[in-house]
């Protein structure tokens, strides 16, 4: 296979490289940047040195089998149609596709979709979710990385009918790397380490995404509350999600639900129990790991989800993805534990 | 005033020891420490080097003004009648006298309590809310981090009963330090680092205390669900709340109550509105910070609240507690705003 | 007094700021910071929140007894002569008036030094090492940290001809915080945490600076071998310094030679042999810690030395200077140890 | 193959398991550790939950075709002839067959070495500089970390006679990891986070490795200074080096010396020149990173190397060795790029 990633330079992009040279599919790789134009990727991540990784202008981009597209939202939106015209399959990590109603698009991203039309042809990119539906696929939406955490925690519950819909707390975590490789003080080392604090408190973009969702899972629109946390480390997130069982429903009832739907899942792990999920236990890998337990004073369900925000919330999802369209087995180039400690 | 310090080696220990020092009204100062008998403070502390802090054994100290038990739970109990007999002050920054019943403490402390008589003569130690009935005690219980950290943000509101009590999620987030000087792989650098966890979930010891004075303050028992997690650095706290509003109650009604309560406070702050709660704006200082909003699209308040959980949550917050009982200044020694960065 | 702090937003400015609060000569506090017009100082730091900081322009500030200059190289200079004619004191955290050469200053710091003449009215501001010439000084040249750091261990021992001077190795280590407030990719919470690296390799300028300290004390011209490190912690530096001893001296003539030189110092501290200093011992504090020992196998000295950057490698010293020409006592709003953990 | 770790639960043994798994030549995996008998792994590290791992008590262990042993010093040297006996190739990543003499090996690690007679069949298993020798061995001495790192930078440099020998300055950080699983104050996070401290000083047990390997190339025996330090992170290595080049030496004679010795090396990289290594580079890869200057002021090299201590500093390296002995290509399992960021 030919495959190109938009946005190398990004931290997303950088991992998909490092995941696509370890693809034993992927002959060819290339790679695009608009920031760094002109320069070898090598000056842009020292890392790679010696490793000849070409990298090119956007507009050389050409003839690929798969496109992977890192880029802020907005800019994949209007290029893609021409992309899949010349037969590329498209995955998109950023939101342009990830939301069915383009009203909802324009009300949080505050810009006008640019291809409405394209909205209705791409798939949700949730293998766990919804692997037949990617089968196929010429263009993918990557879910967001507090999406993916949550939906694998809770639509499985939701689906079989074992929450309520009208109290569902969102409590997220993530690492710094999240935030991107663009400068700010919100990101500078020294305000950031030693700290944790909370941001985009009711209003963060992810909100919609994770709604639809779960709404889509229950059968029936629902709000939720989400919160997200800045953690002082580089990698991982970890969501703490509070509801209300529905009535009759037990600890174990919740259990056996997540086991049915993930006993043959490669990727989604529940750990045993009384054992809670750390950030590190997904650390560079792609794996999910899960727990829960119903408090016996509050009578509410108290669920963790945690995954590694570049892998299993962005690049390691991208390539599962690209696995399922291009019929590759969908552990391809994505084997391997957390790097621990 | 001659004041001691029980259990000068432990974190909260050490911190007294620097605050103490720095107190102008404290002209002898005693520690002591079970564990490290026959040591200079500076063999367990090289940063003291050269200060000339006195040492003793346990069975030393007496004839104090005021005595601090930084002690795991059980072992001041046990003593502290003999140390009232000898009409020193006793602030206990351990879990002793904490609960009112004797029955919460031995459920959730697997201890039968040592000297349940006592229990009614301790004053919850929290300054902001219960200054007139500290002013003039021998017997403090100053209170846990978790506990400040939420009591601050939540009591105020309930007891104007703004907010609904069936539904109070406490999703707390605590530095390492909290867990003391202890040694366990689950404060070992290599497995804390670069990772995020949730503990003791259903079943930490502070959810008992934080339900009693939150059942206080709103004039009827309930209950919460409350969520420790533990993030990768060493000091400071930071709770987010979701309350339910009662019906009629905006976000402006809310933020007026706490102005009212903690407008002439000097350790309490509301930030100004967007601006939410860092743990480091507390970090080394004697300061809380306080946000909420009302989430228009569920409705619920959430509410971040942060400290020290070594200052305002534990050493901090007993030097203010002497000052109260000892007639001194209650800022005395806690001057100061954060280390930043 | 009356005090100023031009740049008072950067970290060594906050830092001023933290201290003279707490200065009890310190009547009136006046900031300044050009970045930031029109700002509140608790919009910059909202920890500062409710403490009534005032904050001016620039040409605001006047009639004040001590200015500190908290400004990037090149700034302060040109504009000193203005400050003294009014009759201010000035302290320079930059790096205008360390140097004795303007040629050296402009080979270094690429720039013709602003006002020449006034580099001959300068001391150098390390109180132990020049503390008589300091005492009723106008203007002083406060320390790098690096300087700082190098020269309290090192000076002694040059002075008395303890160590040969052809093989000076200065392996430096230092916090982020030191890089200051900027905004850099070098800086970004992500590429620094979990990292470290060498910098400035045989070419960071304070190399020229602790030269000219350490051919002064040894009596002759030298030359040194610097290498900073970065650190990923936010504050802290610790200085490996690798010499060869004179025939015939001994690790204890080396201990012996500081013990004299230090042993009245407040700020400067000889650990017990075999406790190596901790950058953690000096955190938030004035403090200096020191050790050394001869390896037996080459005969060479190994010695270490660690202080806060910002404080006695800045804002502290700064302040130990101040008390010293207005005639305060000079550990005046510096007393208190390291905030530990 | 059929291939078992001894130590497993070590964080080397670990990382072993996690390449092992990978590599597509290794049929079965057997784990064993003492310390942990009659748990599974996945008790013991829960991110390898639902992966199969069996776990053996060590005498279970037999039949193998390469035996890992990743135990504390002695405990290997004395089982060693019997598992050799068995025709199992043995790789010992612990201390006990790295010295040639057992006089040094006694004198540094305190214990009169179990089995002298081997030490002369053991090869030091450093493949850029003894690959002949290691193919075809049965018993390979894997390198200590910090000898893998400084003798990569310098044995080259060395053999060809480019530095001068009577000055050799190493001073040498390293994340906590090296420290491994068990607990000490040392290691506890509180203590060591936001925390930069020298250790071992003049004492480190790494010293006569090093020696060794740097008199061999130098063909004359010779002495350094060695001074490790701790740095506040998990993963990672850097070296420093300060050295006399001979001469008539230029800084090009050293990078050329370099590039002829690594130019055909996968796993060894000279970085363009004025990019100096930073450990993030080699995180969780295999790879070695090294830059060089000569500062023109003291005519000294500075030279400067970094490796991801539990790859090429220990797992990584000794999974290479394994490949060289079994005739496997030497980068099988160890392919891919260090996790960024």
């Amino acid at each position: 296979m030919r495959v190109g990633v938009l946005g190398a330079t990004g931290y997303a992009g950088q991992e998909l490289v490092r995941l696509l040279r370890r693809h034993e599919e992927v002959e060819e790789l290339v790679l695009s940047s608009s920031s760094v134009a002109g320069q070898e990727y090598e000056e842009v991540y020292p890392h790679w040195c010696g490793q000849n990784i070409g990298f090119l202008h956007d507009e050389e981009v050409s003839d690929l089998d798969v496109l992977f597209c890192a880029l802020p939202h907005g800019l994949t939106a209007s290029r893609t149609r021409a992309f899949l015209e010349r037969n590329m399959k498209v995955i998109d990590l950023g939101a342009d596709f990830r939301l069915n109603s383009a009203d909802v698009y324009e009300e949080w991203y505050k810009l006008k979709h640019p291809d409405v039309e394209l909205l209705s042809k791409a798939v949700y990119g949730l293998p766990e979710l919804y692997r037949e539906k990617i089968v196929g696929q010429s263009l993918v939406a990557n879910p967001g990385c507090y999406p993916t955490a949550t939906l694998l925690a809770l639509v499985p519950l939701l689906k079989a009918q074992l929450l309520q819909t009208e109290m569902l707390i969102i409590d997220a975590k993530s690492g710094v790397s999240g935030a991107g490789r663009g400068l700010s003080l919100g990101n500078h080392f020294s305000e950031v380490n030693e700290n944790f604090k909370a941001y985009g408190v009711a209003s963060h973009r992810h909100t919609p995404e994770i709604e639809q969702e779960l709404s889509r899972a229950a059968g029936r629109p629902l709000t939720i509350n989400f919160t997200p946390h800045l953690v002082p480390m580089t990698r991982g997130m970890l969501i703490t999600i509070y509801a209300k069982v529905n009535e009759g429903v037990s600890e174990e009832d919740l259990r056996r639900c997540w086991l049915r739907h993930y006993e043959t899942e490669q990727f989604v792990h529940l750990l045993p129990q009384g054992t809670w999920p750390q950030t590190k236990y997904a650390s560079g890998s792609n794996h999910a790991f899960l727990q829960l337990t119903v408090d016996q004073r509050t009578g509410n369900a108290v669920i963790v989800s945690t995954i590694d925000n570049l892998m299993k919330g962005a690049a390691g999802q991208a390539v599962q993805n690209m696995n399922l369209i291009m019929g590759c087995p969908e552990n391809q180039g994505l084997t391997g534990t957390a790097l621990w400690p």
